[in-house]
């Protein structure tokens, strides 16, 4: 359970999109590997399909984007942030972007290497 | 379908929660109600629970929110916002809050009034 305080932004159960943005993510070594840019919503069914992380970069030339699947991140309270299961060498072969170069989010197939990728189940099943 | 222009933000079937906020909502009228302040996910099925849409007030003062299930919001393109079924005199006898007195949004009982209020399946059925 999320200990964070818990505010208009935050219960035990849910969060702001706005609070899940900017937020940290590592690794389970605690290595810093990125932050949440942007959430991703699926119209018709109001699910969240990704997490988009983005790391690296400066003033937002060399930044990269990873798209994770919502169900990888896990809030640690120690941490204070999101904690994702995955070394820093399987991040560097994910698919991933640069802003100049955004992916199809609505093309199933790239979706379906995204999710095949890290070993979860498309949210579109 | 979503006939708005594709970008990094938005396809025919994903939207970015950044994008989401800020959008106009309207009556089957045109008369406008008020634009979508935030989206609060529910951590555990990463469903979208509700779209807290904000209206009235001056810098914050006054300002009402109201949370409405994200199922009641249909984008529409000939108006540049999201349309629900909702006349005003049904919008003022809705859950509502001020910034103030901020819901407990985890308490299911508050939930459950909300979504009966507008005659929709909680997000966690």
């Amino acid at each position: 359970m999320d200990q964070r305080t818990l505010d208009s932004t935050e219960t035990a159960t849910l969060i702001a999109a706005d609070k899940v943005e900017g937020t940290n993510v590592y690794n389970r070594l605690g290595e810093h590997l990125g932050s949440i840019d942007n959430v991703m919503i699926d119209k018709m069914s109001g699910k969240v399909a990704y997490a988009v992380m983005s790391f690296g970069g400066f003033l937002g030339i060399g930044e990269r984007y990873h798209p994770m699947p919502w169900g990888m991140l896990t809030y640690d309270t120690a941490q204070g942030g999101y904690v994702v299961d995955i070394d820093k060498k399987m991040l560097t072969g994910a698919p991933n972007y640069e802003a100049s170069a955004v992916p199809n989010y609505g093309d199933r197939a790239w979706g379906k290497k995204v999710h095949d990728y890290y070993g979860v189940t498309p949210y579109w099943y």
